[in-house]
């Protein structure tokens, strides 16, 4: 392997969670972060390195930051405890959440005016991919950025599609993602209950769609979740507002109009607003069932 | 191979020419029949038997209808010049169209009243498939509709999904195939003229997304078209007003709402009625594309 580095992981939810413990399996030094001290705790006992970030910052060679959205990551960055500022000339923030281009090249200049390396980093794969460290990364930044950040792409990543020289053209390439991931799955439980309402059973739509020119990698991975009637969040309907809002958002500035990604915004908020936001995201299918009077696997 | 058959395929388009051209090679009889006499004597040139329907639909076994739609569908079947009402007892319709579930079980009734057997047996695959022998076929009927069409099913399918013992649910299976297939060409065209918007030419995305949570069936197969800039109607934008329109029909009558596949079907109208009904689906990008000041691969 590579001479190990010193990093934190900010942000140790199921997805940060399973990048620190790739980063720890290929040897790196690696302190975790998060604001639930439990999730900490637990990180630190698996193997992470003790210590307070504070006081550890100026030793780091890159820091990854898997938190929620783009204010977290602004607050991480620059915020009163911000990190940047106590970074040494050329560490690297590896920035992993999904967030606006816009939002990812202002966070490079502030770097750089801090001599911090910036690298635009979503991901995607989920969490089980996230512990295997076989991600995919949708990256750009500069060559600099990239030669930093290297081990840690190299630990986390099966995948890394480098994007270009600047941040933003990463984090454009999520958001395209993120629109057909959201749409695909509200399709798929639009089409699993419109099938219902016809006699087709869930288990028989999971058998045949899938061989058929109707599927999509989201399909074959969320409709066994309803068809098991288990809503245990892997991905949860929060995300969709989230990630569906940042799109739309995009898509204002620069008049862009996104008819699917809009329907499919507003059947997310439904389930959200009807109280299933924790559940997973497959659980949008709940709000077709209600509003059609069907009865999903597992429901009484 | 089996006992050869004495067959007739009416409706030669790119699914129909491809059906009849797989019995012909599997040894059937097979009469090709088309409205457009060119059509119909190439099928002859290339093989098919020579005679006109009224005469022989007496001595036939099977006559499988590709045609357009329902009222095709019934035009063929009851129409002034129908092939039921000449059909021997026991002779078995297969109906490929894209039809409501409801049509579908009306057919099977009608055709029982002449002693004819029915399979509702919508296709999937494209023309590729259709002209191997190796469609996807989605088939529900009486086992005896079936037991008559199985040398037809095993000459022109690679997979048959057998749905039940009466005609409708392959009808509602190929209708809920549909509301994907639709939802997912309208979300790719979305998604590659979004990411547009930020910088990414549509061949970056084409490299990506497939290796992604975001991709789908419809996107690995129409996208390149789009990168191509080759708009050669393999399966056509008008297509999808019609089969859109049936989910759409079929939802209304139980009162299911479909946000996605309603989103996706204005796309479609928005392509045709801008002059593009004949080209390939992957054009309902250029709706978006103009409605951006986008300029697509191969536009000037």
């Amino acid at each position: 392997m590579t001479h190990p580095l010193r990093l934190a992981v900010i942000g140790l939810g199921s997805m940060g969670l399973g990048m620190a413990t790739s980063l720890l399996r290929a040897g790196h030094v690696t302190f975790g972060i998060d604001r639930n001290p439990d999730a900490q705790n637990r990180f630190a006992e698996a193997g992470g390195a003790p210590g307070d970030l504070t006081e550890v910052a100026g030793t780091l060679d890159a820091v990854v930051i898997v938190v929620l959205n783009a204010a977290q990551t602004e607050t991480v960055l620059f915020g009163p405890d911000g990190v940047v500022p106590k970074l040494r000339n050329g560490a690297v923030v590896v920035a992993c959440a999904t967030v606006a281009p816009e939002f990812a090249r202002a966070m490079e200049a502030r770097c750089a005016d801090h001599g911090v390396l910036y690298l635009d980093a979503p991901i995607s794969g989920g969490s089980v991919k996230a512990a295997e460290g076989a991600l995919s990364i949708m990256a750009s930044g500069t060559p600099e950025a990239f030669a930093a950040a290297r081990p840690v792409l190299d630990a986390t990543a099966a995948t890394v599609f480098a994007l270009g020289d600047a941040a933003g053209a990463g984090s454009a390439m999520k958001a395209a993602n993120q629109l057909l991931a959201g749409v695909h799955i509200a399709a798929m439980a639009e089409a699993m209950t419109f099938a219902m309402t016809q006699g087709i059973d869930p288990e028989t739509f999971l058998d045949v769609i899938p061989k058929c020119a109707g599927t999509s990698w989201m399909l074959e991975n969320r409709a066994p979740h309803i068809v098991a009637g288990d809503y245990t969040p892997h991905s949860s309907v929060d995300i969709w507002p989230k990630d569906l809002g940042i799109v739309l958002d995009i898509a204002k500035g620069v008049k862009f109009g996104a008819p699917l990604t809009a329907a499919a915004l507003q059947q997310f908020l439904a389930a959200s607003g009807s109280g299933l936001g924790l559940e997973d995201d497959a659980a949008v299918a709940k709000v077709y069932a209600r509003n059609a009077g069907l009865t999903l696997p597992g429901q009484s």
